[in-house]
Parts: C-alpha cells; structure tokens; sequence
C-alpha cells in the first residue's frame, strides 16, 4: 500500500553535503554530480540507490545535484519545479531550472578557475558524458571519474533488493524467450556483432519473459545480460532471487553469473560487443574498450524496438488489464461522487482508489504512486500527498487524480479530473480546452512515418488558442506488465522515434494553474494500422486505439464549446465504456456508470 | 502577358539527349547530371540556363536528368508527377519519382561497374555534392566535375538576360543598404570572418536595395556579391544593367567588377571567406581553397535571416500591396461569377485575371505563372495551362485559381478554389476539410521557439481525419518586392528554422484527386507576436496575421462540419475583406462582395 511519510530527510541534507564537499577537498576535486538514475538508468531505483534523495531530500523521478567545495545545485524539470523547492533546504542547495540553465553553464559559472569534476561512469550513459564534456570544451573543467563518493560518506545504506523473480507465461507474453532470442541474435549476426551488452531491466525482462520486484512500481529484476550471436545469454543475477521453475523456464541456454561480476565482465567474445550509448553506462565501454583483445560498437540495445512493439498477445492482455482497471476506477468514482465537499482527504481518496484495485484480486502492486491533487496540490503534475500536504476536498476544488496498476497481463495509466461540489466556469473552460486536445489526439489517423514530434501539436492547439499550454510531453510510452514509463515511444517534441503499429502511449494534455488548480486527462492509446475510409487517398494511415473505458466527467465539460465530431467521440466512448465495463460492476456502481455516461 | 505555348520541344529530347551520350563516351564518363538550378540556386532560372527543358521538355521548376551512355532519367517531385510524364518522351527519358527514388540509388542500379558521373560544380551546392558522394561510397561511383556538357553541345543558346536595375527606395525597404551592410558586417566581425559570398541572387537584391528584371516573375539581377568586414562590397554585375542613379545609389563602398570575373575570383581577402554550404556553388569553395593565402569557412549567408524576418517598413508596404492585388482579384472574381458554365476557358481565366491586376497600373509583373487548373488539371498542384493544355471550364467542376503580382512595394500570392455551376457534395467536404485546415493555421497561437516541422501538423488534421492529405508542404517562405518563393522558413515537415516575428509565409493546404479534381486555399501571413490574452500562462506566444483579404467561395463550404471557432473566424475574415477591400472596388464588383462576404 502506498505510503504517505517523507522518505527522505531534508534537514539532514546539510550536514551530508558538508561531509561531501569535505570528500572533494581530501581527493583535491572541485566537484561532484549526484544523479537519481542508477546503474540500469532506471527512473525508479531501489531504496540504496536513492543517493539524490538522501543527500537533498528531493525525491523526484528524474534531476541531479551538483556540489562544488562551497555551493550545491539542484537541477529538476518542469514537473518538479515546486516540489524542489518544498524538498530542499535552499539555504544550501540552490534550486535550478533544468534543462533551461544546463550543467555545463552552471559549472562554468560556479567554476570560473576550472577543475576536475567526479562522477561515476556507472550511473551515466557514454552519451550523457560524451555531451557533458563537448559543452565544457575550453573552460577548464574535466570531468574525471572517480567511483561514487556518495557511497564512500553514506554509511547506513539499505540493502541491495532481494526480490523473487517469476515467469512471465508465454500465453501472456505472445513469444518464447527462445524466439526473441533467435530473432535477435539473427539481428545481430547480420550487423556483425558477437554479443551485446543489456543493460535495461526492463528490456532483460522482455527479453526473458520474466518479472522481478526489486524496484517499487515496476517488476523488473536488477540484472544484467550479455545475448550472445547464437541465441545463448550470459545473465548477470544474485540466484537467491530464482526459484527452481524460473533456473527451468531460463534453461540452458541461459547461463548465470553473479549480479555484481558484470562489472569486471568476465565474458569471452570472438568479436565485437554492441553497447547503446545512450542507456548503456559509460563505464562498460571503457572496461571492455581497455581489455586485450575485446572491442565495442555503439549500437542499440537489441530489445528496444521488439519490446516497444508489443506483439497481438500483449495488446489483448493489457486490454483485458485495462478494462478490469477500469472497472475498479469506476467502483471508486461512483463511491466519490457520494461523498460530500469537506468529507475526504487526498490520503482518502488515494487510500479508496488502492482498495478498489485491490478488491480485483489480481493487483500486484500500483504502476507507480497514485497522484491525488487537489486545489493548489493539483498544478504540481507529479504531485505525491505526503502526511504533511494532505489536505480535505472542498467545494469549488478540481482533483486531479492520476494512477495505474500493475497485473499480470498488463499496466495500466490513467489520469482524471474530478470536480468537488460546484466548479467555476474558468476551471470548466479549462477543462475542456484539455479535453479538445486530448479527444484530437484520440481521434489521429496520419501517414505511416510521423515521429511524436511532427504530432505533438495536435494536442496543444485547443490550449494555444487560449495562450494556455503544459511544461511536459502529451505522452510517454507504457509497457504491457512492465515499466509505466518505456522508452523510446513517445508523444513529445523531444522524439524523433517514427510511432509504429504495436506500441503504447499515453495520451494526457493538461493545464496547469500555479497556486490555484490542475487538470489533465489521460488515456493509454496503442498505434494501429487504420481501416481505410471510403476516398481514402496516398499511403495507409496509422490511428490510435484506445485502452482505456472509463468515463470523462460530463459536469466539467462546456458542451457548447465541443465540435460536432468531438462530442460524438465523447458520446461514442461513454458508449463503449457502458458496454464494456458495466457487466464487471456492483450494483450501485452500475447506477452511477449509466448515469456517468449518457450523451453529452 | 503570360504565353500559352509549350516552350520546350519535347519531340527534341531524344535527339539531344543523343548528343550528350556520344559526348559521354567522348569523355569517357559513365553518366551526366543536369540539373533544372542555375548557378545562383534560383528555381526560376533564364532561359539561357534552362539546360533541363532544353534537353528533356520537362519544364517544372524542380528536378534534374540523369543520362549513361544508354539510359536516361528525369527526376520530378510530388507536384510534378503528371507534368513530366505529360512533357517527356518516356521512350527515352525514365520518369523517376523523386525523392522517393534517390539519385544515388537510381545510379547504383544502373551503373552496376561504376564509373564516372560527369556534374557541373557551378550549378550544385558543397552540400548536395557532399550528400551524393556520401550516398554511393563503396559503389565505384565518383563525382567528377568537368565543366557544363550541355553547354558544350546546346549550339542556339539564348543570350544572358540584360535586365535594367532599379532602386528599391528605402520608405520601401525600411532600412538603407548602408545601415544592413553595416550591421552584417559586425557580425562578420564577430565570426572572425573577412568576408561573406552572397550567390543568393535576391540576398543580393535585399541587401543592396536593389531590383532587377534579369528573371521572369523574381525581380532579381544576375550578380555576385562579397560583402567585406569593413561593411564594403564587392559587386560582379554586368554594369551595362546599372544607370547613373542606381550607381548613385550604389555608392562609393560599393566595388563593381564585371559579372563573369565572379569564376575567377579576383578578391584579395586578409583572412576567411564566409562560404553557404547550402547555397552556394561547390566550386566556389573549391577555387578559393586552392587559392594561395586564401582559406574559407563554412557558414550562413549573411542576409538570410534578415531577409527572412521583414522589418516594419516592409510589412506594411507588402500589406498595402495586398489590399491592392486582393482588390483586383475581386474585380476578376465578379467577373467571373457572370459566366456561364460552358463559355470561359483556363486562357480566358488567366487573361482576365492578369488583366484586373494590369488594371491596377501598378503591376510590375506576375509573380508567377498562374495556375488556372479546372476539373482533372487541379489535380496538378503546379499545372501551368498552354494551347494544348487548355480546356472550357464546365458546370459541376472546381477551379483551383494559384496567382500573384509583383509590385514595387510587396509580392503577393494568393489561391481561391472556384465553383463552376453547381458542385458535387463530395468537392464540397473535401473543400471544407482544406479550409478547416488553413483556418486552424490562421489562429494558431504557439510558444516561440517552434519550426515549421512542429506546426504542419495542424494544417493536415481534418483532413488525415478523412484519410485525405497532399502531396507538398503547407507553406512556403515569401519576400517583399522579391521572390514569391523564398527561404528558409517554411510550414512544413522538412523545415526546422524556428519561426519568428516578421517571417512571411504562405498557408495552402490542398486536396488533390488524380484525374478529378484539385482544392487549394491559400492566404499569406506575417509571423507576429501575439498579444497576451486575459488568462494567459506560460512564455509569450507567436501567431499568424493574415494579409491576403479575398473572400473564400461560401457555396463550397459545408456549413455544418465547421465549428464555432471556425465560422467565427470565417465571419471576421470575410467582414475585414468587405471593410478594407469595399473602398476600393467598381460598382459592379462592390455588389458582388457585399454578397460574397455576408456571414455563413
């Protein structure tokens, strides 16, 4: 169950940052990166390897702190821009906004005399570095990689995780491990490489057909893996974690070595070793760059795209997900709607929502930790109610209410905005605005190629036009039973990966009022090849697929504001939500679906 | 006057195309490329240059051959796949459709042993050159440059064009030419470059403040320019073309050589030439970088940008030029709504409309060859009608009107689709789709920063929602008193220059259906900075002012499919079109828009 302490410690942040800038004065450095990521550049990482949390008290998924001998920095995106602020001590620690003032400048900035940096080459990607380095080029800073300093100062550090690992079944997976096996090592015969290195949990999860629980929210294992050009794999795993049906479903072609030997890596390759640059840690392509006889390639983690691109199977089990989801979405609005404003606290409403999805039976855990922000709390996007920002519904309020299960045949992501009571015709218009954009996106079909950049638009225009807009991507991609957040899909200017039939996005506009209230709407969408209309001309057209049946709340929409065309796609998705979700409902929820979802 | 003849000799082709393969073998290369550019880049080239019509009869405004000893190929986009089949004897000349099938691939397939491919180095850019021979290494194929063969072979040449250069006065231009000179000279400076080759024929008109009437419809002079460090140029100009006052207005820190002196380069420089690698002759860099004590670098023409982003001065002129143009098209749009179906040409159609703007007496010229496609023939985004071509306009189909003048004081462009008779439902959606896509454009409202490539998108929507979309980017750039096609900003997917206050483009999406009909609605507008609405978030914002004030035919318009927002914005249009266009209209014609602009 989802927690509601702060886990981390702000006040201790000074004293662990002056034991750390004594650490830069004894190894005569001028500074030293913390990051968030660990070793698997995960975004969620295992309670040892919280070294950003623990030095600043910044819990965010994603940011880094920099410290030289006499300041420290802490850089973080759009979606933690207020939350840095609460988290920190900004006596010591200087909030920056990330990635509008960048690294390179700050350093520059704060080190007019130059000087080494430390970082570890383990927690950053070659790319990462690779970049870093080209933006300090002439201002005398070098960055030199020194181990972790973090680890040599924390002292009481948990222990690594220690989850079981279990069998993903082929029947939910839709491919043998031996078929992705083959199919990959062909790929690399063709591309000349005698192995590559994976370095992602959740692609040697895919890959496997296998889950860990060594990290919250996702279930992945910590591990690495070496998938050789014959199909055989070298894994990289403490075995405490496997049981006796897990080492049989690995079989023999898959052998184990212990987790913590991948870093000297002791494998044998009569070729070149593929490495990807931009989630591989850096570290490896020096280790395996400076051994005799051994030599890398740059090259993509081999599982990215087949893991991206779900297979039929996949698609038809996180829709089963999705639509038993749904159903404990719905018993837990129609309980909201019968409580009254002043009733209920955000750890009430994120404490329901829990139960409901637990009440399916099949919840393995939450998809990541459920956002309920209401009122002020609700313009944070990434919001996470602690004990000291709960706070009670009231009249008047918006909840943004965000969250998502983990099954075994899928994850599931999914936002809503809830009114409390009587909303202002503001929040309303605004409301619908999101929706516009959101009910676009839905309703896409384009010519096979696009990448998520040449589409983001489509769902800011209907904010644009009222100068409004949001500070992060309209979607992010999904794994089925697997990561919340998977790359490389996305929804985003940032992307210039074509979107392709098979792979899951999210689709969440939203808007964001600083002080007063948030708003988004999210549905996971899976890319499809388009039936072509009648006068369909040029090449076939991808559309999105939508997973998820929930209804929208009709009470924040200004219904004259709607086109024709959107309110049939709303009036046609309460339909689909009615048909598919009511047979799984309780009684009194059914009521309330039926009333949820008659025609705008 | 526009002419109606085909002025190419297809029948021709094969003939000379006879001619370059014996030279070919003479030479011993294994292939020729002729490119349609000339060597200022322009895409309306002399006639002297049109080396591509001369030898094939393809006269579009893109596109090259490709000749071996035995085969040949003409290479044509999009916009002309029907054309060139239509204009080429495809017994010798291979229609290829370009880009999907590249130059480089096209080679390889039909030089299996390699060999050598004869080009012009005057005639392509570094870039494109750099890009082939990237695309055929380890094929055997090399690049060599050997001067012009068809040059060598093309005896009747037309003589260079001898066009009188005016001045463009600076209540037109908003800034004198010492002021821009000056001003791009300290950015030279800053580059620590001694100098910058401007090739752009109408970069060169914009700096200098300066027109010329060497090409049909780009009011442009045949001329090189380097522009020094010390804000000094040297001009290589035909100075038969300059009169005493434009020498006078030229001044003393202008050097002027002979034209054909440009090839030598006869310029002594105390440091590094500014050379376009985009723009600019390949050869250029080679002969300077050959030379002793001279070097080059690579880098943007130096008016590029100013050219692109219009100052004040330019902006309102250009809009008083528009007001004027759209008041002759509304004299020809009266006109032209008295005639029966069954009794107009396409001839008749482009006479009458070149005469309303002659009409004006202020015409300088068309800005291009106006398309006048009725029925099948505006299927052709780019059809240009000849005698042979021509055809009477009929009841029940459209005609897709492309036209524009040039003025002294701004270059219009405009497209109206016209209903002849009564149209079909079928013209009418897919009409409205078009203009629902060139109205979101129209109000779109975006956060500074974003390309083209970002905001095509929004244009294409309602018509991907119909499985329609076409074949050319949304917009193009557009100059003042200059070319009707210019660079680099654009609305489409290729083009990542962010778009900024004062850029020109143009806003046409189309719809085009093979041997039935063609749609295309365009107006041009000024990027502009948006001013804040109430409730306004996030950064400043950028939007689109229209400048074109022609109504658009409401009998083509299926009222019901558009939304709120979209009749709106229609309304308005069309009561800015009555207000500002009324005033200056015959009787006739005033009648006639007060009708054409009543609310939908």
């Amino acid at each position: 169950m989802q927690t509601f302490t702060e886990n981390a410690s702000p006040e201790q942040g000074p004293p662990r940052l002056g034991q750390l800038q004594n650490l830069l004065r004894i190894k005569g450095v001028a500074a030293a990166i913390v990051p968030r990521t660990d070793i698997h550049q995960g975004e969620y990482v295992a309670s040892c390897d919280e070294r950003l949390a623990w030095l600043t008290g910044f819990t965010g998924s994603a940011g880094f702190c920099v410290a030289t001998r006499d300041k420290a920095a802490v850089f973080a995106d759009g979606r933690y821009r207020t939350q840095v602020r609460a988290q920190v001590d900004t006596d010591f620690f200087e909030p920056v906004d990330w990635p509008e003032t960048g690294l390179a400048d700050w350093l520059a900035k704060n080190l007019p005399d130059g000087g080494d940096v430390s970082y570890d080459g383990w927690l950053h990607t070659a790319d990462e570095i690779e970049k870093l380095r080209k933006r300090v080029e002439g201002k005398g800073i070098e960055f030199v990689c020194h181990g972790n300093l973090i680890d040599q100062i924390w002292m009481e550090k948990p222990d690594p995780p220690n989850g079981p690992v279990r069998i993903q079944p082929d029947n939910l997976a839709g491919e043998s491990h031996k078929s992705k096996r083959e199919r990959l090592a062909g790929e690399l015969r063709e591309a000349g490489h005698a192995a590559a290195a994976i370095t992602l949990t959740d692609s040697i999860a895919w890959l496997l057909n296998i889950r860990g629980a060594d990290i919250p929210r996702n279930p992945v294992v910590h591990a690495f893996a070496i998938l050789h050009d014959n199909a055989r794999v070298t894994l990289f795993v403490d075995d405490k974690k496997l049981n006796k049906e897990v080492i049989a479903h690995l079989g023999e072609d898959v052998d184990i070595l212990p987790y913590s030997d991948f870093t000297s890596f002791p494998v044998k390759l009569d070729g070149a070793l593929r490495i990807d640059k931009s989630t591989a840690p850096e570290r490896l392509s020096w280790l395996v760059g400076n051994m005799e006889s051994r030599r890398f390639e740059w090259g993509d983690d081999p599982c990215i795209l087949g893991k991206a691109r779900k297979n039929r199977v996949e698609i038809s089990a996180t829709r089963e997900a999705h639509l038993r989801d749904g159903a404990a979405v719905c018993e837990f609005l129609a309980w909201f709607d019968n409580q009254p404003p002043g009733t209920i606290t955000e750890i009430d409403v994120v404490k329901s929502l829990e139960n409901c999805r637990r009440a399916t039976n099949m919840l393995l855990d939450i998809s990541f930790d459920t956002i309920a922000g209401s009122g002020p709390n609700g313009a944070m996007p990434h919001y996470r109610v602690t004990e000291t920002s709960n706070r009670m519904l009231q009249d008047g309020e918006l909840l943004v209410l965000d969250s998502g299960g983990q099954y075994e045949d899928g994850t599931t992501d999914i936002t809503r905005t809830l009114p409390v009571g009587n909303v202002n015709e503001e929040e309303r218009i605004a409301f619908t605005r999101v929706l516009q954009g959101m009910i676009a996106v839905s309703r896409l079909r384009w010519p096979r190629g696009l990448t998520g950049r040449d589409l983001d638009a489509i769902a800011r225009y209907p904010l644009w036009l009222a100068d409004h807009d949001y500070n992060h991507g309209t979607g992010h991609g999904v794994g089925v039973a697997l990561c919340v957040h998977e790359g490389p899909q996305r929804l985003s200017r940032k992307s210039e990966i074509p979107l392709n039939p098979g792979m899951i996005i999210s689709n969440e506009p939203g808007f964001y009022k600083e002080g007063r209230y948030g708003i988004r709407t999210e549905n996971l969408v899976v890319v499809a090849e388009a039936i072509p209309l009648e006068g369909a001309t040029g090449t076939d057209k991808l559309c999105f697929k939508t997973l998820n049946f929930v209804p929208i709340d009709r009470r924040l929409i200004a219904r004259e504001m709607l086109s024709d065309g959107e309110r049939k796609w709303l009036d046609d998705y309460h339909a689909d939500c009615l048909k598919k979700i009511e047979p799984r409902l309780s009684e009194s929820a059914r009521k309330w679906l039926n009333w949820a979802t008659s025609p705008i």
